[in-house]
């Protein structure tokens, strides 16, 4: 195998074959050993400082790494108002599927409560035949599942409206999405308690902050997969993720899947909130506006290597990214390496879950010279992410919220990475 | 349906349908709404605190409420040495299948390191071809995969030898065991690379802590599954779990998964190191003891209730549980509620992974009288979790690794919660 080709191509500008690395044998990339190092590993000469004293001791509750204090959340608030903005998630640094809770992305409106779970209660009333109220501790008798499922802000990515491509990391282009396993109490089970009133179409669901934030969600949607979540990747709720209850609605637009949940009222029509009317609706090209677009449709975008990191060297690199849709399950993801004139088929990895992350993967032999990276998501409802100019054609030049285009990452010769609309 | 019994049974002792709650309309439990408490609720009078005044502002690495600090890992040091003992993942107090990164159990030898990754070098040598040395920034441009899987110490539980039950919660008993998201390298394409020898059979691993501890681990393990992590629950490995590299053998005991790995040295034979003779190693009926007892065999525990919590009121209740096993996936959780006379199948919560926590639950109605429970797991391969007595008929009464015997709960009339060998 020559060193510039060493591998079959699967598609132009150097994709290669999702299966490789399962053959036994291949030769990856030329690492020189240097035996003198080699030798001083061995012998533990000279000896790396954190062998030769007692490490730190226990902890009672671990924390990341001094040396990973780049990867946090970049927070974004209003200068108006501290506690009103968002916090992306770094999912520039990040990989597999998980989200860790204390990088999950926040959409607050009026800040972050500290709310005592002994005083918190929830109610479910109006079309129903039996109002009722539930405090934490009754609620931890009932049914649980767990799911594993994306949130994704309604309003992430938005900068892709823009008329020039956004040059910004992935976190904070795209990180208003993050994925976790919530746990919690079926809503149909505390709804078949309730007995809901058969005229009943919608709740609305309103939290605890002191914006008293509330939107409206369908009945069915309720009935369906929703859940009453009291814990996050296995811990209770984090504050900032809604402690101690969250309304979780897979697949739905973050600003549905209320924190800090205090109320649920059965009603036969929309309360016409705030964040269904002057936000989260989408201007289209005739000038109406779509409401209730609640499903996020299937997304991708390569996260390694992405704008910010930089090749140093020609050779084969992993090519890794997220895939996502509110549909359900994600079944293929293609990848383009030649600004999408040609498309191979990324790995994913199992588990494939719906309503959730899924990560892929593609090897890719970068020979230096310029190409353009892109990724595009299939979901098994069919739906293809669309490129940019598609979704431009069909909600006009003018949105904010939805937008999932193809996402394209251009690598010039010199290795460094920038984003272009391609 | 009489308030005593009402749905049927399916096993003695209360045990109902694990479908129990797909059935629309069932009224759970009798919960008293108050109609000045519902008012209140919805005209916001009494104010709860947090909606009167602004929240939280927004934070760039998130932790768990004030009101969770219960929660934590503990820690059980030697007083000789600060840095040599365990701390406990807190099972009770969890649900899904998830440990958030900073409650995943430790067990440290000389404390932890803190390793800068820029001057971190993995090394492969002995038996290969070529040797080679690795940093960090290397094994990024590597193919990567995730695995979903439990790490539990071999020590795990080992106060079930003892001749009388030990009352003490669950992840004080059992929480040497914890469950991530690992993503790293198959360990299978470094070694391709550096061309293992056809005389090696055997991987000597060192981490570089500073007791530089080091364990055998069979080339037919390394070519399998295991893998190198760079990355737990999505983001870099905490330095007490590893950091910056880390060894996984999915399925197998704790102390093969070499944290802070520095070397692997290909051999034709085990390096018989202290934690592979003196420790490590159970000690047979016979005298003889066994060694390179590597894989944890299929275990599982009820969490909720447990030791520690307290049914206040008679009616059903939701068991909760984990089962694992280290030769694949659980293909079924039985649970008994009158000490092992009849067994119930519990609902296994997806996904059902390989080698992986699944999380269990079945419904129970307490009747307000004594009752013991239990759960069984059975893994893939037929194995069926142990009674303690068969345990100890087959291994003897003087282990101390690898117990993994039907816990039992006794439930009494007042509500409490004991552990009992039954």
């Amino acid at each position: 195998m020559s060193e510039e080709n060493p591998v079959a191509t699967v598609a132009g500008g150097g994709l290669l074959d999702r299966r490789l690395f399962l053959k036994k044998g291949l030769v990856f990339s030329a690492l020189a050993l240097s035996t003198e190092n080699a030798l001083a590993v061995v012998n533990n000469a000279p000896r790396p400082p954190w062998t030769a004293k007692p490490g730190q001791p226990f902890s009672n509750y671990g924390q990341p790494s001094q040396y990973e204090r780049k990867t946090i959340r970049w927070t974004m608030g209003n200068a108006m108002a501290a506690g009103n903005g968002v916090s992306c998630t770094p999912l520039q640094d990040l990989e597999g599927i998980i989200t860790p809770s204390g990088l999950h992305f926040e959409r607050h409106h009026n800040g972050v409560p500290e709310i005592d779970p002994a005083q918190h209660q929830l109610l479910i009333h109006g079309l129903v035949e039996q109002a009722l109220t539930f405090n934490m501790a009754d609620l931890q008798r009932y049914p649980m599942t767990s799911v594993l499922c994306f949130i994704e802000c309604g309003g992430n990515s938005n900068a892709g409206w823009q008329s020039k491509p956004v040059e910004t990391q992935v976190g904070y282009f795209h990180g208003m999405a993050s994925c976790s396993e919530w746990t919690g109490i079926p809503l149909r089970i505390l709804l078949a308690e309730a007995r809901v009133k058969s005229s009943a179409n919608w709740l609305i669901a309103e939290g605890a902050d002191a914006s008293l934030m509330n939107v409206s969600l369908p009945l069915d949607k309720a009935l369906d997969d929703c859940i009453l979540a009291l814990y996050q990747n296995g811990e209770r709720i984090r504050p900032e993720n809604g402690y101690p209850l969250r309304l979780i609605a897979p697949g739905w637009e973050g600003v549905v899947n209320v924190k800090w949940l205090r109320r649920l009222h059965l009603t036969d029509q929309p309360v016409m909130a705030r964040n269904e009317t002057a936000k989260y609706t989408e201007l289209l090209p005739s000038g109406k506006a779509r409401q209730f677009s609640f499903v996020m449709e299937a997304k991708s975008l390569i996260t390694q290597p992405s704008f910010g990191h930089k090749l140093n060297a020609k050779g084969i690199y992993q090519i890794s990214g997220l895939a996502w849709s509110g549909r359900g399950k994600i079944i293929r993801v293609e990848v383009s390496a030649d600004g999408g004139k040609t498309w191979a088929q990324a790995q994913l990895q199992e588990p494939v879950l719906s309503k959730c992350f899924t990560r892929f993967r593609i090897p890719w032999h970068w020979t230096g010279k310029p190409a353009v990276l892109k990724s595009r998501a299939i979901d098994e409802t069919g739906y293809v992410q669309p490129e940019r100019a598609e979704l431009l054609e069909k909600q006009g030049a003018h949105g904010y919220f939805h937008y999932n285009a193809i996402v394209s990452w251009e690598v010039t010769a010199n290795g460094s990475i920038h984003h272009v609309y391609a």
